[in-house]
């Protein structure tokens, strides 16, 4: 069965954040879960895990945790992908092994697991028709996350996926040109003339003009730089996760 | 045109590490760069950037980055994932927008945005048939590489995709079951017991058991932490890696 042919989809894709209230059940998310498992994974180690809430009560409690964005509170269940040594050094620990993971690279290995088992997942998910929407607030406020979802020692959440069955087709987000993006053999570096020509089309859209005026801002850049990620923001939640990663033992 | 069907493809994937000499065009790499770059991006800023190198001197500079593994030494290509401040910033300051992204949190924003991005090219790649092979030893050498591709300063190669036409149908390299990578409302920390029968299919695989006997071990684990990633090269590794993200004012 092919339900939308893979040029179509991928090209075609859109985050979703508005779900209907149709369940989605353990039987579908455990079978996308087992699908998306056989993503790359670093050494075959599987360093990652993800914790499944579907009680509307624990996904009442998480919200918070990502500023009650929509998605966040109106989705059917909010999945929790983890960079997780912590099995891994169980099962070290119980077969005479020392493990030697308390270190930055064992969690970029095991951030790079969780984020690519997480895109895994959203491409199988939706591909069966689900919608999906990172929040992409999991890092901001870590410890809740973590005493929330119980999760032990060495477990660090990296990135939330809400999944729902979409109420809406969801927009059409637009991106930068692909030349933006991509350089063959080395870095092109930006001349003034190409971050103008690049930008141009972002900065066209209606969508972008309209979030300019509602903010009173002079640039769409002024947006993200002064609303949406202001650095004393940025900053306060950057040392309370450098404490998280401290704590847990990975710098 | 649906070559194969989702479900065979997700469960069934293989990466590929040995690769026939037909190259792989611009054009295809420049089709798929663009179909994956409508995967997720954190608030839609596309803090990544790709590096395609298939100039074979090229290739032959970056493979000791990656240790001459067979996948480095042997593809078509070389994709090189990169966290990318540097071209969202030079946007806001020719916005007059003063960013403030010199912290952790920008920095894990940007780690997402490259990873999710690599992974939707490597689920786009593998359904239009080409073979592929993360090399996650980018971080390792992250100076050395930037070097080669003259990356700019606050652009961080984080993993590396080697990619070509298959010579081979890979192995199936297996996977934990379901149930020890997921979790059901909260984390279920594992049992001594669990971490048996979680493991039991992995160590019991004709191939784990040659690779113990092959290294001179007792047991899978320490093929883990005495052969492949010991404490004392992962440690410094994570320093170098450290260094350079300072100098790259992320932390």
């Amino acid at each position: 069965m092919c339900k939308k042919t893979e040029k179509d989809y991928f090209a075609n894709r859109r985050t979703i954040r508005s779900f209907m209230d149709q369940p989605v059940s353990d039987e579908l998310l455990t079978d996308l879960i087992e699908r998306a498992a056989h993503a790359p994974t670093t050494g075959n180690m599987q360093l990652c895990s993800v914790v499944v809430t579907r009680k509307p009560g624990t996904i009442t409690a998480l919200a918070p945790a990502h500023f009650n964005q929509p998605a966040s509170v109106g989705c059917s269940a909010m999945l929790t992908f983890c960079a997780d040594l912590n099995r891994f050094e169980k099962w070290c620990r119980a077969r005479d092994a020392r493990p030697g993971f308390e270190n930055l690279q064992s969690l970029m290995a095991a951030v790079f697991d969780a984020v690519i088992f997480a895109q895994q997942f959203v491409t199988v998910a939706e591909m069966s028709g689900l919608g999906t929407c990172y929040l992409g607030t999991t890092t901001y406020n870590a410890q809740m996350v973590a005493d929330i979802l119980k999760l032990p020692e060495r477990v660090v959440p990296v990135l939330t996926v809400a999944v729902g069955w979409p109420a809406d087709e969801g927009e059409d987000s637009g991106r930068l040109p692909v030349e933006a993006i991509m350089h063959f053999e080395q870095y092109n570096n930006y001349t003034a003339e190409d971050i103008n020509r690049l930008y141009s089309g972002k900065e066209a859209r209606e969508d972008s003009r309209r979030f300019v005026a509602e903010n009173g801002k002079q640039t769409l850049a002024q947006v993200f730089t002064d609303i949406r990620y202001p650095q004393s923001s940025s900053d306060a939640f950057s040392a309370t996760f450098n404490d998280f990663l401290r704590k847990n033992r990975f710098i």
